[in-house]
């Protein structure tokens, strides 16, 4: 029975069967249902903080290098030697977008992804930008790092190099049943693949520079053959801007800690920014190690063997236990960081449905408390993806970065302009907005001019990557963000426009008492299940008026007759219907009575309907009240009630 | 404005708007809708009846040749001689059947098909096999005559060949929109390619005999390859029988008369009958002379060119004018045979689903009078097996004649009951029954000897031929009308029980009034959708309850708040729902209120629904009222209002 309870003076009552966790089909994939109350509130260190927010932004380096020397590779293998020096051009800008975001992570204790940045500082129009950027993004991670490590195993075992795609995508479709069962981040599942891999990959680079020292590291054991459509052409500063802009892949997944503020023990800014540095100086070592090695033993970019496994194969001398321990390893952490846009898509989806800008079913929590349908949005679109680029990283690459440098730059931007309001607030004075407090401080035109380069440097990068990849695919991504934000602002539009009209302010009350109220009594024939529906409208007003449709005289007759002797003293009217249809003669019928009818008359059409024992049973039967439903639909004052009457 | 008429003493309305055909995008396909009375009468005479209901039967000589050389190939060429006794045979069966039917056609005036015949005399379920066979045989009839004509057009035009199945389909389909059209049998547009035929088909086989008797007939030249699988087997009676089995596909069609006898002017016994004997001696002559005359130009069946083909170009002497005008009379012969099974398919489904055996649906007469869902169904399946089979005539020939047989034997044998029963009449007694009248017969005895004989024919034809070719598809008919009986049984049986369920005979009466209305509002937000909702209810019931389920606290306490002002008084109870589910709370409340419910009281649910401006806008709200329709749906006395609320 129902527990009633009192709670700030509300009755609440909890009905029996709604207390204990529903069990169903799905319980058996995701698990048993979590009740609102048991959400984890949990915070995690340095080191685990590292493993979770890193494993995005460390994964690039299984393809950055790669996709520099892909570029490349159309100035011929003599071109590779540019490698090297665009690597250190990027780590640069690394360092530039890691200070600038450092200065985030402090000003926004509570998570300050790009999309909030932006709007708590630049406005609606920006935030919206921003939040279609990160979106795709997010999407173009989970296809990017599933086809790379898919890449890296098809690399050990050639022979699986031909169900890649299905390979793939059933890995998405994995990660996204891990993600719906709502993995608590325990950190030690995290730890150990993000530190597993960092400890193969430095293992790899370190065995690879003392070979290198002493002479002892070769060139690529029969390396993949280097395609080249044409002549070979000239290394023009195109080519190199264009390889640059390949390589900033590795920027990739270094916002991802400024997310994830909140999740980190007291003081969070701190361990959060601490974490940040850590992540890049890492990040900027392998990425330096890797293209430099990459260089020394003449590795060829190619789509059948990536580079990690040609340095592998070259450091480790053969496919030997520590050549597949770091294959295995690379693989994982890709994994693991299409698992990362598994947690930010669903938040800011989530986010921006909260604003209104998405449909608000993404801020829904499923059974187990996570965002269920961000989640399979994003599996689904990220599975297509991988489908139609044949999970090709080369092929997905040109639509990847500008998302990125997109949402860079707002957000600097937003952050560069935040600290130029901070400078003009007086010295106590605080504006506290969407749950971050603005107050001033001194050093505001120092952290302003720190953001301002690091958004200038971010656009430039941008801007760069928009004219060399255009052609490569990044004109999609260019076409398709401006489209979003015109979606986004429409659904915005409607809630909006909704609320307004839905709105009790300035309401001036209920109009008085419907004072008439007719009912409208469908009769196709004279049965049970009529006399139950007139039953039913009999209780509902004593203005009654059967209406039967006459498609055949003879009938239409005897359903007169029927209801001369059943019809309780209700007044049938026939309508005429020569062309055999049945609801426009109704529809004209309404329209007549429609035309006479009283300000707040209310008409109610009551329609019999049967239900049978077996749903397929509706094959039987012609489903009229559907079409009634949907042309009635938009005319004010007029309800459809269906009577169900049951058989059996 | 509506006119009101007197009819029968029933005042009948006509609505203004629905008494002038509807215009909807469907007109421009199929033409303005057609009113019920003007429903044409129209009855034709012998020659244009044998145009009419011939083409189906006639159609045959374009294939049965080859299907019968076809199956006598696997023993090699030199069985090709016996394909001519084989045709004289098959002609002899067409002779009993004809005499068999002409005795039909006479006892039914008012149209005897297999399934009237079978059930007035043998019962429903001879009656449901039938049918079941019927429907199949038409089906079949579309798929194989239209395969056929499609190969004589790519035996004229081999470029067309890889295109066959799709050309094959879209005859299909034309086919099908000409018939929703609702073609006015005028006759002359079925004389003309019809005589055309038959005058093409007899110049050829004159022409073929007059060069054979002169000795300047000689062999096919350049002749399609005989494609043998390994070794040529020997003459077996097995062959011969199979070989023979092939042959009766020639039988087909040769019922239609029988199905269409009101369309004949009167006498129409008389005149249908003769125009039966007419068909049947056109369709031996024609059979037997283009078999004759294939065996002394040593024609072979091919995928690629058809025996008419070959037949042409060596009577012809090439591909002339004269062989590409009886090319284009057997192609549209042909197409109109398939144009036949589009009148007889969708009359014998109306028919059975009028007697509860198919889905009700079947019976509606579409905007242009004519049966447009069975006209549908049969293109739809048709195309899909034309599609299956790779429009190949010899692959669908092995489903094709067992139908027929068997509705040949059942209709005979309840001919030959009937006049068994006609015997057993006293000389002027009448026994009428479905729109026949039965009286003493005192010939009966012979008529029975004719039918009985018929059927005992048919029946072994129907046994060799499902042994014969049982691995070469029969078994598929063989398993298929069972099934099919099984299906019309089910059906049958659902609307049975759905008639006593619902019938008034022993009613007793409807029940006293509804002691009590509990009306229950479901609350989601205070706004004015449901102020509008709650102003319904109130009209329904003085005792309402307003039920908001609970998943977020705060959120209730503010729906609460703002109630306890706008809510009128009505009293509102909170339902928590720990696990966010929104309709498992509502079912456990309704469950209690259940339980204790009174007889005859009624619970109606009132459901606020906005009906946003443009229906897409639908994807962004949730649509509870569907699922909780679907869970109340079988429960009895619970009605599902929704009350919309009209944005703009």
């Amino acid at each position: 029975m129902a527990l009633i309870e009192k709670e700030n003076g509300i009755t609440v009552l909890r009905p029996a069967g709604s207390q204990t966790p529903p069990r169903t089909w799905r319980s058996w994939f995701i698990g048993r249902p979590l009740a609102t109350a048991d959400a984890p509130h949990q915070t995690i260190g340095k080191l685990v903080g590292l493993a979770v927010f890193a494993s995005d932004a460390l994964s690039s380096t299984a393809y950055a290098t790669q996709e520099i020397l892909f570029i490349l590779a159309v100035a011929g293998t003599a071109s590779f030697g540019y490698a090297f020096p665009i690597s250190v051009a990027i780590v640069a800008l690394m360092a530039i977008v890691t200070i600038s975001y450092e200065q985030t992570i402090h000003a926004y204790p509570n998570g300050g992804g790009a999309y909030i940045v932006s709007r708590d500082n630049l406005g609606e129009l920006p935030a919206q930008v921003a939040g279609a950027a990160l979106l795709t993004d997010y999407i173009l991670t989970v296809s990017v790092s599933v086809s790379s490590g898919v890449a890296q195993i098809t690399s050990a075992y050639p022979a699986l190099f031909e169900h890649r795609v299905a390979i793939a995508v059933i890995m998405v479709m994995l990660i996204m049943l891990i993600n719906l069962r709502g993995v608590k981040e325990s950190g030690i599942t995290f730890a150990i693949p993000t530190y597993f891999f960092l400890l193969m990959m430095f293992l790899t680079v370190g065995i690879g520079f003392f070979r290198y020292l002493t002479g002892s590291l070769g060139a690529v054991p029969n390396p993949p053959e280097l395609e080249l459509h044409g002549m070979a052409q000239p290394v023009t500063l195109f080519l190199l801007l264009h390889a640059f802009s390949s390589g900033t892949a590795a920027l990739t997944g270094i916002e991802a800690v400024s997310n994830g503020i909140p999740a980190f023990k007291e003081p969070r800014s701190h361990n959060a920014g601490v974490t940040l540095i850590w992540m890049a100086s890492i990040l900027g070592t392998l990425f330096l190690g890797i293209t430099f090695l990459t260089g020394q033993i003449g590795g060829i970019p190619s789509e059948t063997e990536t580079i990690i496994s040609q340095l592998g194969r070259t450091i480790f001398e053969g496919r030997g236990f520590f050549y597949l321990a770091m294959i295995a390893a690379t693989a994982v952490i890709l994994i693991m960081a299409a698992n990362t846009a598994f947690a930010d898509f669903p938040r800011l989806s989530a986010l921006m449905a909260g604003d209104g800008f998405l449909p608000r079913q993404f801020t829904y929590r499923g059974s187990r408390l996570v965002y269920s349908r961000g989640i399979i949005a994003l599996a689904i679109i990220a599975s297509l993806l991988i489908v139609v680029f044949q999970a090709s990283v080369s092929a997905l690459i040109p639509l990847y970065a500008i998302g990125v440098f997109l949402s860079f730059t707002l957000s600097q931007s937003g952050m560069a302009r935040r600290w130029w309001r901070s400078g003009h607030l007086a010295a106590n004075q605080t504006v506290s907005e969407h749950g971050s407090t603005l107050h001033y401080d001194s050093q505001w035109k120092l952290k302003m001019v720190i953001n301002g380069f690091g958004a200038v440097c971010t656009a430039i990068v941008m801007l760069v990557f928009a004219v060399t990849k255009f052609r490569d695919g990044a004109y999609v991504v260019i076409l398709l963000i401006p489209f979003l934000v015109f979606i986004f602002w429409s659904i915005h539009n409607h809630y909006r426009h909704l609320a307004k009209r839905l709105s009790l302010r300035n309401f001036r009350g209920a109009p008085p008492r419907h004072p008439r109220h007719r009912v409208i009594l469908l009769v196709g024939g004279v049965h049970q299940g009529t006399l139950a529906a007139l039953r039913y409208a009999s209780l509902l007003s004593d203005d009654i008026t059967a209406i039967h449709v006459s498609t055949n005289p003879e009938e239409s007759e005897r359903v007169y007759r029927d209801w001369e002797w059943w019809g309780n003293g209700v007044r049938m009217v026939i309508l005429d219907s020569p062309y055999r249809l049945l609801l426009e003669p109704l529809l004209s019928y309404i329209d007549q009575i429609d035309a006479c009818r009283q300000p707040n008359e209310i008409i109610t059409v009551v329609v019999p309907h049967f239900v049978p024992r077996h749903w397929w049973h509706n094959l039987l039967h012609t489903q009229t009240t559907f079409w009634l439903r949907m042309v009635l639909l938009f005319r004010p004052g007029i309800v459809i009630t269906e009577v169900p009457y049951q058989i059996e």
